[in-house]
């Protein structure tokens, strides 16, 4: 009997009635003859509500109590699912994290998954019942309840279809899939049907929101078949799997754009051993997360360093790079809030040339300025004006999506 | 050093200003030198929210996946409070009832508690903290999550209480205490300063909705002094203690009177035995509580039985009395939604005579007929017309409380 695990986000159980909508189709799967373990967010709008009640006492409220009250969106949204089934006729159980138990280290509103006991689970499902799972959180060493951060559901999700050996691992969202640019911007944007791990790690920190990117490299970690598709749209979405020999005739499988980070450029730095490390020691020091990293060949015994980070952090980042910049002799810090990152994912780069130089001539073409290139293996990314990154997506979509004889070789 | 455990209800955390207010007692208490030990309930209107949403999907929702929804509302309550605790610079923790653990049968929705494991609370207290607990919750045998019922935090709290061999329970609501009589009816109603176990059942039981009468008596087991007081104002309240002799001088502590009753009467019972019991079995095998019952002696081998129910179940008993009626012979059921159970409830009465003749001659010279009359050792309860309610209980607030020399001796 084929076990499938189903995810639904807080749009998905977003009201009543969409929670009749999540009842049915967990219903159908029943009926299908699998065995189902769900994994349910809270109702949109529950977290910030919980939060904002936390935000309200301290501006700085105590990580472990705000878990407590934060977690209570998922307990309700998994026992309205199991009342909502019960109502249709179909056995149900509702499991919290540390009913489960999921535990989790003890960092509490981050907290990472240290193992999985499937026992009640298991048996639950043996006595015919769809189990319904609390995403989000778990169940620290000391007994208290941990959350595992912002979409930590999926991460749910994906941990429990490990655990479980599931068959696929549905996470069900507001979107048909992954595409190969934001819908919104490239008219002409196609859903892509497979995926691999690689490329949707890449696709996802570059701001296509589909699936947190930690859940990804869960499921890339573990094997676990994801299956992204619409909660209220009935068609196949996108696979993303292990990748293969397939996969790599395509070059570029996605466009990707960012518009939530910032530049900050060490200007005028003196080309020493030890200079950068200080610098990015100082920022992840205090919790900064860097993006991008970009330093040329110096001149005449200086060079720049740049570097971005999230908007949310860049004022923050601005004042250490300039405590750094004092230290260590450099002449100044400047600070671009008005940026976009494009880029091109795709497996096939990996054996093919020539993406980056093309990559690169269709942004001149339109008369777009380079101000940062940094790649991987099946990624290039560009930092450009902010103004031109629509125009720099359609552009590219163009070139290397719709125009397929140019990219896909056979 | 001093433990105290302090309950507060939905209201006293209806609102984060009243989170802050209630965290301030708390830290006085603690700079008072005593260990503190707080159980909440859930912000006011919370519960009925969630309630609601289970509805909203099913009229008779699962009764172990509606504990894990409705739990969630002290949840919340207990973290906020630990919060704002913690922004004044007082060191607390917040604790589940399956954190505790307070084990409780599986009797979902309405469970009983079974046994507290004081094990982590003394810990934390140890640690110098203050322990907030969430009222109302437990866990059962099969690590489910249950609920005590409507009212139950107070339990909670009484438990809490005997577990720890507290010094007192404090409980806060919205009055400053239990009066003599509801002061809404009776302008010269006085504060109780202190009342036994027993009087205090009576009262509750007999709508003085200060505390559950579940609760009371869980004190009376255990010796638990309870002191009742307001969230919102500084002052004593009444204090509910083992009884002494002293307080026996007192024949009448109070006047409540109970408008949620309707008294449903079966009409020329033949007088067989086991007549009595079909009615009430048949009540009782569909969970209809029944409160007052009356039987006179027959006339020519027939009697009527009265009883008194809820409101809200007199339709459903009223059906029941007549096919029972049908069963056994009997002319007919008649049912009286209009009336009213005016009592007088003092620990004196075990030991003077009087007051039952006392009362009938005040209602008698007001003009009040009496329906029906039951008495326990302490209380004298008489149904009347509901118009006359507010009547009776001034008449006999001023006849048994006002005019004390009539009442007490020394």
């Amino acid at each position: 009997m084929p076990l499938i695990v189903q995810k639904f986000g807080g749009t998905s159980v977003g009201s009543i009635e969409r929670i009749k909508n999540v009842a049915n189709k967990i219903k159908r799967a029943v009926e299908e003859g699998n065995k189902v373990v769900v994994v349910s967010s809270a109702m949109a709008g529950e977290t910030d509500r919980l939060l904002t009640l936390t935000r309200e006492l301290s501006s700085k409220p105590d990580p472990r109590e705000q878990d407590m009250v934060v977690s209570t969106g998922e307990q309700v949204a998994i026992g309205l699912i199991s009342i909502a089934l019960k109502e249709m006729g179909i056995d149900a159980v509702s499991l919290t994290g540390w009913q489960v138990p999921i535990y989790t280290d003890d960092a509490h509103t981050k907290a990472r998954i240290k193992k999985i006991d499937t026992g009640r689970i298991l048996s639950e499902l043996d006595k015919g019942r769809v189990v319904i799972v609390a995403g989000f959180q778990g169940i620290s060493d000391y007994g208290d309840i941990t959350t595992l951060g912002r979409g930590g559901s999926d991460t749910t999700a994906v941990a429990l279809a490990a655990a479980l050996n599931a068959d696929v691992c549905e996470i069900y969202t507001d979107v048909t899939g992954v595409f190969t640019a934001d819908p919104r911007i490239v008219e002409n944007a196609k859903k892509i049907p497979v995926i691999s791990y690689e490329e949707m790690m890449e696709m996802a920190s570059l701001g296509s929101k589909v699936m947190q990117i930690r859940s990804v490299e869960f499921a890339a970690k573990y094997g676990v078949k994801i299956h992204v598709k619409s909660s209220f749209i009935e068609e196949d979405g996108t696979w993303i799997v292990e990748e293969n020999e397939e996969m790599e005739k395509v070059v570029v499988r996605g466009i990707s754009h960012d518009l939530k980070e910032s530049r900050i450029t060490v200007v005028q730095v003196p080309d020493k051993p030890g200079i950068a490390a200080k610098l990015f020691k100082a920022l992840g020091d205090r919790n900064i997360v860097v993006d991008m990293i970009v330093q040329n060949v110096s001149h005449e015994g200086y060079t720049d360093i740049s570097f971005t980070v999230n908007k949310i952090d860049a004022e923050y980042a601005e004042e250490i790079a300039k405590e750094v910049a004092k230290e260590i002799g450099a002449k100044g810090v400047e600070r671009n809030d008005r940026i976009a990152k494009i880029s091109v994912v795709g497996l096939g780069m990996k054996t093919h040339a020539g993406t980056a130089g093309k990559m690169f001539e269709v942004l001149y073409r339109e008369g777009i300025n380079i101000y940062a290139i940094s790649t991987s293996e099946i990624k290039i990314s560009c930092l450009i004006d902010e103004k031109y990154a629509e125009l720099a997506v359609r552009a590219l979509h163009e070139a290397f999506i719709e125009n397929t004889e140019n990219i896909v070789t056979g």
